[in-house]
């Protein structure tokens, strides 16, 4: 294992000090339990709350700020934050109107979550984000996991927050975004945890894995590496099938395209995956009206990419295209 | 070698092609010569256009737009474009008051960009970037190599020309920007070209690369794989030792901190070696002023980072800050 990395166990305190410190026009970090939350406490709006096992950077914290997130907790790599650490950022971000908390679909994260729910003096709602059409059931789930679409339920439902709107209304967003979103993801190789000190799978230098997941937990199979145009029209087939089965018209709407780098796979690859998913997307007659291509939602080192579609209504894309100011998220149009 | 890719032949126009429709908002890709343009002419400013070979994503196309860019020019991957597509590209942005180059010094580029000046009939000025302190000579350079710390020079340079102000002005910004700057950059594994098809270099998994150059090429010595804080130490000394050497004072200064990565590492890592590199220049008596964290100027797929410290006066941090659009940086502070 090659890694800029000093003594394993505080791998994930070194790296959130050095986020807090680059952004620390944007974040506070705040230290036992650890949470993350924006530099200036919102006030008169949801509070809006995320986390996971780290190791998936930039999500969650890269989306704190204005239109976004109030708050992240970063649980050791690959495993899920503690109630405390939930309760405990709940406590420091909340403006009165309640929490909402959107957790990826993982069986830790699910349970965790849910106790710091029951904990909480105030007002809380959750979504939960089950974008990954690979699989129902998997290592860490049951049901689908949530994956790179989590970062577009964050940003409609940031967005939708910082209108005033209450609990329930943001929840709504939040749930419709999740329904309307689909990804599918393959790995070229496998990522290394640091404790553990090598890779989480073997895959041969032949290989893919095909509908990974962001733990470089199994896909729906290993398969023959090939051209990306035939890898990408896997990916794009899962997709509308998975649409079509849960009965979501895609032909004549319009979308958004994620395609999401595990961080392993350079950029140049990456748009190379976009020019052909695309076409493909237009080609099934769907208008992708908004696109997003880079390192959103990580697996550690791993060489892959996912593509996310999402598809948009006039409420979904005013809320995507509202203003926002985070560390790995940024516009104002 | 697993790339996401189909004909090695077509990796770069199908990459562009993506590249084009994922930011058809901002972006014109022109063909035969290859070439990107602003969405929307500026119009009486001086123009700025880079390029080089391709596989440093998001360098340089990803800095086009407001701000920044006019124009950037791909060469194949590690490879300099030629004299014609600067010259299309200059011919196409001109706006009446000249052409400002900013090229990384290799020596291909500058034979080619010198080639290019000397066929425009407009007035121009080019900016050698040779922000790299590992090397004076190396595989494809003649003196320093421009690197990490060239994106800092569009930057600014690219403010400064939407003021209004003249090609001299512009260049002296631009020429002030890279003497301000020392970069400095650690491989853990090699990049694959496409086209090579096999690493640039063998590496062992005990060894690192010291001063390793955006390409692959040799740095200043193979080491011993060690702990990050000791690589990071090494990176900063060498990049004080160079400012010292060339009689910039860094005491009390004022600084922008990039921390840049090759593609390969993971953020969650990139942020570590900030925090470690933050404090030593710090404790140097530097005040860490502006901070970039992230994969800015890349070499394909290789693991490893680079350093990069520009010392900050009131004009290049007046023309950091000021508002910028493109694909792969904006801000409006």
């Amino acid at each position: 294992m090659k890694k800029f990395i000093n003594d394993v166990d505080n791998v994930l305190l070194e790296s959130l000090s050095g986020f807090a410190s680059a952004h620390a026009d944007l974040v506070n970090l705040h230290l036992d339990p650890n949470f993350i939350t924006r530099k200036h406490k919102a006030t008169d709006k949801v509070a809006i709350i995320s986390g996971g096992g780290s190791g998936h950077e930039p999500l969650h914290a890269g989306y704190i700020g204005y239109g976004m997130l109030d708050a992240a907790c970063p649980g050791h790599v690959f495993t899920s934050p503690t109630p405390d650490q939930m309760f405990a950022a709940a406590e420091n971000v909340h403006a009165g109107i309640g929490i909402l908390f959107i957790v990826k679909n993982y069986s830790g994260d699910v349970m965790n979550f849910e106790m710091a729910t029951e904990m909480l003096p105030f007002e809380s709602a959750t979504v939960l984000t089950s974008d990954d059409v690979a699989v129902m059931n998997s290592t860490y789930t049951t049901g689908r996991r949530g994956v790179a679409g989590t970062m577009i339920v964050e940003k409609c439902v940031g967005s939708m927050a910082e209108t005033g709107a209450d609990l329930q209304t943001c929840k709504a967003l939040g749930d419709k975004v999740n329904e309307r979103t689909a990804s599918m993801g393959v790995a070229l190789t496998s990522c290394t945890v640091p404790a553990a000190g090598r890779p989480t799978f073997d895959i041969d230098h032949t290989e893919l894995e095909m509908g990974v997941g962001i733990h470089g937990e199994p896909g729906r199979r290993r398969e023959a590496m090939r051209e990306a145009d035939e890898i990408v029209k896997d990916l794009v087939a899962a997709i509308l099938e998975d649409f079509n089965t849960r009965g979501l018209k895609t032909e004549h709407s319009e979308a958004l395209l994620l395609v999401n780098g595990f961080s392993g796979t350079p950029l140049m690859e990456l748009y190379l995956i976009y020019n052909t998913a695309a076409q493909l997307f237009t080609k099934h007659g769907i208008k992708i009206a908004r696109s997003l291509v880079g390192n959103y939602t990580t697996a550690l080192d791993m060489a892959g990419a996912s593509i996310t579609l999402c598809l948009l209504d006039e409420e979904i894309k005013q809320h995507w295209d509202s203003p926002v100011h985070t560390p790995a998220l940024r516009w104002n149009r």
